[in-house]
């Protein structure tokens, strides 16, 4: 058993502790403080639940449990998964007081944080995520969520979970593709907040990519911490809290354009994040060396440095549903330099629909 | 122009007004504070809309506007209906700092508010509604659902409204019986916490069902501050709030068993709420001549005083799936005067069986 790493989220009465180590799902009683003796009804997906649900089903002990697998995949994350959660916890006459935990990737924390935030008008839940993605994004701060065919994530909740249990063998198991569309948000803490943990990454990258305990350790803590800070001083994204979108309102066309699926949100996001450091760049706050500094960590990290060939109209029309428009105009984070970003609506749109037609159709 | 009444919901910085007056509907510019310049999409139904809409935009002005009617009846609120608004403001391209207003009576406010609560992960929105149950009651302190075939109202969340508009004017057009299910509400107040409103009720019977206006504006403002008052108290329902499903457990049972739709949720409140006296009667907590002065003032007001005939293993099933069960157990509203009840799991289930196989079966 390794370190263990606890951060907390502070929200006041609904605070919760992300714990972050090695072996976690074999630790007797951990979850015991946040589920005392409520019955639990797990939702997960039919790839991490053959893998990862006989262990998390031990650890629950005598409780009753009952589980769901949804399909595997983003073009699952819809209401119809959404409903079928709901159809279970009523059928096996699940009360408020009960709790559920998501076991798995993004997606199946987002439905099934949706779930939990309906179900009864809400209903306490546990994040075990199992992706490196979740592990330092979706699965910290509250944010659920489930897709509509006209937009990503337009139909969810906040709804915090009661903790959040990151056991990092889990990414033992998790393909080397979805390992490096965790690594993009990664990044983009650094790109936001924290240019030291930026220069890590630069020196760390290919540990990282060879999957090195210590790096990711390091990397998971570092992500879960910064993002427990803004989420502590913007909950309901206010303000602060939008700089975690950098790059996501691009991510979020490329995903619907290219098809659910086609890409990962992770992938998406680092082309989304090029996208928006040529923007800065163009708009002059950023300089050249610098958006050269991150395609080169992309680069090194195997991810995508620019978005696929698609129509600028759809682009543009799938970026305006997004949930940044505020007063009819794209909020979109900008960088003026590496560990500093601004969300701001103030920029000439004539420049944004430049940036696409020379970065969509090349 | 009558009177104008302002109650607050004292919610912190969730606080927001109950306006309620004769003509509001045509008060130019009262909508304005709350509104603001805000794109306005609209929710109504097929009965309420013909009548009211056209008022109700001509109040919002030249801003874009844009509404669903949805069919009428208890038998509508469903995922469904909330699907088929989500997809509105979807293609409408509704963005974020739109704001949603439900004209209508609960059923349209529930769902409504549901849709405001889920999309893009909350926008604001303004009840207005149009009957008596929904003024006095569900259109205050920002309970929204839909149901689910296994119960009513499993689905939804705590959102609550920038503002409730109540046009006492709009009862002119309600059906006598839908005017009945609302008293049924109106009683229920008096009940558990205003032991002088309840005698108040007794006197003015006649008058609340001719419809007299300063009757019902008096019955409705002061249904109104209660609830505000109870709301503020414990918005999330995690003590006190929890008195205001007096006869509720019994009631949805009632309106799932009977057929979603066959009993209006006033008739069936006003039956659990006879049941419920019958069952604070029987555990001595009531005397017997309260719940001969509760079934006189509901026969006064032609509501039901019983549950039709049932099967009490379904009612019992029913009864279960409500989100009044916690640890286990079903937690009941009992009375125990005029104007003074207890939310309690603390009683002999074989007492609660008996009650059911002595009313359900009569």
């Amino acid at each position: 058993m390794s370190e263990l790493s606890e951060q907390i989220v502070n929200l006041g009465e609904r605070s919760y502790p992300i714990l972050i180590g090695s072996g976690l799902l074999k630790q007797d009683g951990i979850l015991d403080p946040f589920v005392g003796d409520a019955d639990v009804f797990v939702v997960t997906n039919d790839v991490v639940g053959p893998l990862y649900l006989k262990m998390l089903n031990a650890l629950l002990g005598t409780r009753r449990i009952d589980s769901i697998e949804l399909p595997d995949g983003e073009v699952h994350k819809t209401i119809a998964s959404f409903e079928s959660i709901l159809d279970r916890l009523v059928a096996g006459r699940f009360a408020r007081d009960a709790l559920l935990i998501t076991l798995g990737g993004g997606v199946v924390g987002d439905i099934g944080g949706f779930a939990a935030a309906a179900y009864q008008r809400g209903i306490r839940f546990i994040q075990v995520p199992t992706t490196l993605l979740a592990q330092v994004d979706s699965a910290v701060g509250g944010k659920t969520a489930v897709n509509h065919p006209g937009g990503k994530n337009l139909i969810g909740a906040f709804h915090q979970p009661s903790a959040v249990l990151i056991d990092t063998d889990t990414l033992v198991t998790l393909p080397d593709r979805e390992l490096r569309a965790g690594l993009a948000e990664i990044v983009k803490y650094g790109l936001i907040v924290d240019a030291e943990f930026f220069a890590w990454l630069e020196v760390h990258a290919a540990e990282l990519l060879a999957r090195e305990p210590a790096a990711l350790h390091h990397a998971i803590r570092r992500s879960c911490q910064l993002k427990a800070a803004i989420v502590a001083e913007d909950e309901r994204e206010a303000g602060r809290r939008a700089l975690l979108n950098l790059g996501h309102t691009y991510g979020h066309a490329i995903e619907r354009c290219a098809g659910y699926g086609a890409w990962l949100h992770g992938e998406a996001v680092a082309a989304g994040i090029c996208m928006a450091a040529e923007f800065s760049a163009r708009l002059g706050y950023l300089e050249s060396g610098d958006t050269g500094r991150i395609s080169a960590l992309f680069t090194a990290l195997a991810l995508p440095t620019s978005a696929p060939k698609l129509g600028v109209d759809d682009f543009m029309a799938a970026m305006s549903i997004d949930k940044k428009v505020v007063a009819g105009e794209i909020r979109l984070v900008l960088l003026h330099s590496i560990g500093s970003a601004e969300v701001t609506a103030d920029y000439p749109s004539a420049e944004l629909a430049a940036l696409l037609a020379e970065q969509l159709v090349r």
